[in-house]
């Protein structure tokens, strides 16, 4: 398939090298590649240069936004969330049309510190956001419950711990859930929440994670749904 | 212990029945014990009235909620979050200090609709603002994750399930973390997130609760915390 990941941070990098493993042809986005690449030294956060993940992902494609929203089938956000509109923007709303866009950024707020708010709460959502901004696009909200590392490769975990997605379009949680399948995530954990409004579920959630990740710095967790168990049988 | 259970919904109820059961010696706080003892219809919400509730538990008291505030060593607030406020100042902050007081209510605003928003959130929460009020309570913010039926019986779902404590007193989450393994809690369950400012994390997993209560009417479910499999080996 082809998949344009938008954002050359960690978690950019990290799904662009795990979707052309698994066979598809992957660009990232950015806003001006020149510069991206002429970066040598770790950025503010302390993220390496982009050249040096390069070195190991020689195949990988860097793109200007608009050409890899007119490469991608499928688009997943992985920008900062607060940078989201705006990059979503330079892909371009007519490269968007119809098409489905994977949203995994957070609106996160750490103006107070840690663990972090949300710039975007109770009454909306980043998710909805962005499917307001874009209405011709099939948004899916999903992933963000959990640590890049986990959203990529699920069986670190034991069992069928949870992934939700929440979406207005089926075929699109459809192309969705199929991506997540191939990750690793398994039928029985993933749970579909309904319309993108339940993305202020996920993102809402985002709180109880971080507060926990102060106790599993490695990130290295879900959670997994408790029912009855006659429910199970 | 001597308990003073604050709110005469279905919650306050059945933390009445199961407290007593346990031995406490309890009673329920209410704004008016003649009107509360009067009514023969459901209220707006459809409960019972009270009346019912006490055929089944003729030992069980209702007071006025100072009489209440200065019975219980350990206070429970089964208000309605909106009108936790109100309720706790009726039991008055001299009878609140230096108790426990475990606040199990959500400042839940169904003002849109279901999934239910929240009046306070993201840069606070209820259970701050209760501590806020009353400087000298020890305020433990715990149960709210789950279902009551749950919340008291917690063995009705499999395994260790999560609940989370948050308050600044370590010895009031100690006396509260005794009454919820009574209900049956198990410590590979119980999960101290820190000071009162965690009550943000729990408040807003009702997003997500709630979501996941419209496909589980039965409200029957808790999560669990799920870790690489050598965490647990």
């Amino acid at each position: 398939m082809e998949i344009a990941v938008i954002g050359t941070g960690m978690v950019g990098r990290a799904f662009a090298t795990r979707l052309a493993g698994l066979g598809h042809d992957v660009v990232i986005g950015t806003r001006d590649v020149e510069q991206t690449l002429a970066r040598t030294e770790p950025d503010d956060r302390g993220i390496p240069p982009l050249s040096t993940w390069f070195a190991d992902n020689p195949d990988a494609r860097l793109v200007a936004m608009a050409d890899a929203g007119a490469h991608g089938e499928l688009i997943i956000n992985a920008t900062l969330g607060a940078n989201a509109i705006e990059a979503l923007t330079l892909v371009g709303a007519d490269n968007l049309a119809g098409k489905v866009l994977l949203d995994i950024s957070l609106p996160l707020d750490r103006t107070e510190g840690w663990p972090p708010g949300l710039s975007i709460v109770n009454d909306d959502s980043l998710g909805e956001l962005i499917q307001r901004t874009f209405p011709d696009t099939r948004v899916v909200k999903s992933l963000t419950t959990v640590q890049y590392e986990v959203m990529l490769n699920p069986a670190r975990l034991p069992g069928d711990h949870l992934m939700f997605v929440a979406g207005d379009d089926a075929d699109a949680k459809a192309a969705v859930t199929t991506l997540l399948e191939e990750f690793g995530w398994r039928p029985g954990g993933l749970f579909d929440l309904g319309g993108i409004s339940a993305a202020r579920a996920i993102e809402m959630y985002s709180r109880l994670q971080f507060t926990l990740a102060g106790f599993y710095p490695d990130y290295q967790f879900n959670i997994a749904l408790v029912r009855p168990a006659a429910d199970h049988a």
